[in-house]
């Protein structure tokens, strides 16, 4: 490995994590709806931005944030993708039996369960986009299930 | 809206955010050398994991991620994405200013900088897969500075 020029700064860690959907209607029930996060902010036909603990879900329609920016619109990168991308969330201790029964019951379908090695418990669901996301234990990662993001 | 059947449990936030990129190794070089993420695990040709703050950076290589997993694997469910996907990282009190000599130092192009009408700031660059990424001050969302995600 190519020793980097100095050493890095420090991250608190993630802030955001986009997802893509054309339909932002729909994200927005099922984000804001189901999955019961607090909208933040939206602009029709481009975005819809929700609160999840310390960090936010950004949910972008790709057709929008593919383009450039307007001249006088803040710079933001063109970004934007098509397929389903993986997004986990951490689960408080007790919340994965919770979450299992809301999903179900709001008939989300459970795509998969799974006991990792060291205990730590995922289910994974669908967005109506297709992106693939999950709800999982900190401990997965051997983060204190106690603290939030 | 339509109402959701019940409460939504809690969430305490984002634990896991992934990017997809082809080349593992490049990648390894950039998130593990260039932003000094801890690795945490890998599986070559396929992933690279890791920590940031009390979250996970999950690289993935697309082409082996949208495959039905194998049947004695555990049932992880396909995903993968094509195109820039934005991820942004939360930064520490004062780390913009030495991020961005970080990056530069590093012959990491900075593609923009946004103060916004809050005050507070972004630097945003890109992965060596294209990826959209950001660093940003957490009073961006309202966020305490000091509290690590």
């Amino acid at each position: 490995m190519q020793l980097s020029q100095n050493i890095s700064p420090a991250l608190n860690g993630i802030l955001e994590t986009a997802v893509y959907a054309e339909d932002l209607d729909v994200a927005r029930e099922f984000y804001g709806g189901i999955l019961g996060m607090e909208e933040v902010t939206a602009t029709e036909g481009r975005h819809v931005f929700f609160r999840c603990g310390k960090t936010m879900v950004l949910v972008f329609n790709p057709n929008e944030t593919v383009k450039q920016p307007f001249e006088k619109s803040l710079p933001i990168p063109p970004h934007g993708s098509n397929g389903p991308i993986h997004v986990c969330f951490s689960a408080p201790p007790g919340a994965i039996e919770s979450w299992t029964a809301h999903l179900q019951k709001n008939d989300i379908e459970i795509e998969s369960k799974i006991t990792w090695p060291n205990g730590a418990r995922s289910v994974y669901f669908r967005d109506p986009a297709g992106n693939s996301l999950e709800f999982a234990e900190p401990k997965l990662w051997d983060y204190d299930p106690d603290e939030s993001n």
